[in-house]
């Protein structure tokens, strides 16, 4: 079967590392690179092998960063008494982008899964149980995904951290704001049941 | 607005060069890459800039090349007489899967649309009418795309080949009207090869 050339073929293959890029898109991808946007492909050649070579770990949150500490840790007008649990950085960009929140996180770049050999070292445990023990976080909110194993990390985490950190709580999971309850999954709407709250003044 | 860091903003903005990737599948694909797949994410960049460098046009054709000619019309095997004109390399790949072709090729590398300035110098022509001169080519086939734009294309290539091509056929059943031949699955590109029909008035 005839293919394109060398480079052309390495790059449709190399294309398919990305996320939900399967053959035929990742054949649209290279040519149009190739035919219609040099220019990007190069951008984005550089822009990934910096991004590999610069982009590591916060070592307080393991959020992504290019430093030591990641730019919420190193921002010190952020309230360090108040922790946020979340499992990827997106989720932190979600909360920033909502706004309100003005304490640290920690990301777990993950969830408890130990069928897949993923257990409390793989999700940065240890390093959470050691700042809790350091005695400035009073709060922890937990914002693990309202999955099964977004449920049994949370679990996981109150029964680690109980003994260490005086205020825990969970994010409330339901119906979205705007969102009509005709369109919401029934897991989603099981949950906003179970966890539905006093109306103030009943 | 908080954002990642310096080098994943500049990623997640570089990956928005690929087609159909919006802000939302950028930053899936960069935190995706960063979190999981550094080693696909420098091969990725290595292929990219590979492929940059080393691919150009063939020199006969205009089909995507690393050499001078590109595999086709190097190959000595390929019927010279026969020459199937399409838009792009990705519908040579369709129709080499298909099989049963063993003409050679010729790569518009889009079609003939004036609002966007492009024009027969800018799908190359001026290279095809050369190479109908040199009189080697004894039948040609369009195969540009059912489009307006397909049509219209194919239509101007026959009126100046006319006085040099002694039969020219346009492909036509089974490719599916408003489609994109890449897309096509081969036994309808095979039937549509096999069916193709002589232009009129040539
Ligand atoms: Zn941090
Ligand atoms: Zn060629």
């Amino acid at each position: 079967m005839h293919r394109f050339s060398p480079a052309m073929d390495a790059l449709i293959e190399a294309l398919r590392c990305l996320p939900g890029v399967g053959p035929k898109s990742a054949q649209r991808m290279a040519l149009h690179l190739l035919e219609r946007n040099r220019e990007g492909a190069a951008t984005l050649s550089r822009s990934l092998a910096d991004a590999v070579e610069r982009v590591g770990r916060c070592q307080q949150c393991r959020n992504l960063a290019e430093a030591v500490l990641c730019g919420i840790c190193a921002d010190t007008r952020r309230d360090a008494s108040l922790l946020c649990i979340v499992e990827t950085p997106g989720d932190i960009l979600a909360i920033e982008q909502a706004g309100g929140y003005r304490g640290r996180y920690f990301v777990l770049m993950g969830h408890l899964s130990p069928i897949d050999g993923i257990g409390p070292e793989e999700i940065g445990l240890p390093l959470l149980e050691a700042l809790a023990r350091d005695g400035e976080v009073q709060e922890v909110i937990l914002a693990t995904n309202p999955t099964v194993e977004g449920e049994a990390t949370a679990y996981y985490i109150t029964r680690m951290l109980e003994p260490l950190i005086p205020r825990m709580s969970r994010i409330a999971h339901g119906v979205p704001l705007g969102g009509e309850l005709e369109y919401v999954d029934g897991s989603t709407l099981a949950h906003a049941f179970s966890g539905r709250q006093p109306v103030p003044g009943s």
